[in-house]
């Protein structure tokens, strides 16, 4: 199959690989969580489900984060900044937008490159 | 050409192919529908220029689902989940959003592979 | 490498680049201008960014634009519009929402084709 998929329900998956890139959507696993645990345990989520991919967090090519409230920029971005590698920082959107979840105060989206296979 | 688009006017393409992947956006043909109705047509839609793009349904990578009220989410799913082949869901992320028309209540945005060349 | 980036920070790049696909994200450099400035300087510095990656505004996948006031919807287009070569339309999303500076009037996200290498 040239399209592997992780974590396949009726609706999503966790994230499918073709032709060598990446897509993933997390969201926070304890919604009852303050914004930068909610951050940081999408992040782990997300740092896990890349390394399944074959990928890893130095290698995303473009990320979309989505907070329900924009008060909480400053918070999120200390737990975005210090969880990327110094010098691999993707092409980044963060805009405000209601989540499918009253809770979820984030939800991110990455496009991330696999890593290249042995020549 | 390397790239190829359909249905282009000067704002934009109904789809864009580029390197095996497609990219595509669709709004409701009827904005006077119900969100089922709206959902439905969209997603036919999109059936209709996936098959133009040399893709299907069966092989979407990344979803991006506005709604204008996240109240018609559950509403929303019922249509997308039996949509879905099974077994073939994206990676996907959902949120609340106004759209361009004040009657729109769904946008989707769709990355998908083009079927594989014979070789 | 196979991953090329520009303008890295801590948080973000101004673009990254894999396998042939350029990944943008633009804001306005003047967030005091009106909306027909904001767009116009906010395309401008895409289109520096692309030729910096090795493409252009013909070369465009998927644009996604996000107002913060859909009142601005027709003024934003007049400009994209008038931007875009004719015949080259991405697909495109816009969408309503609101922006990490509270006088951001569009945030543009762009996946671009890079030029073909020569044969």
């Amino acid at each position: 199959m040239d399209i592997q998929r992780h974590g396949t329900t009726r609706r999503y998956s966790d994230f499918v690989c073709h032709a060598g890139t990446v897509y993933l959507v997390e969201v926070p696993p304890d919604p009852t969580a303050d914004i930068r645990t909610q951050t940081r345990e999408t992040l782990a989520s997300l740092e896990r489900l890349l390394a399944q991919a074959g990928s890893d967090k130095s290698r995303l090519l473009l990320a979309t984060l989505y907070l329900r409230d924009m008060a909480d920029y400053e918070a999120m971005n200390e737990v975005w900044d210090a969880w990327l590698p110094a010098g691999t920082a993707p092409a980044r959107a963060c805009v405000q937008a209601k989540l499918a979840h009253p809770d979820y105060r984030v939800e991110i989206v990455l496009i991330a490159a696999q890593n290249r296979q042995p020549a």
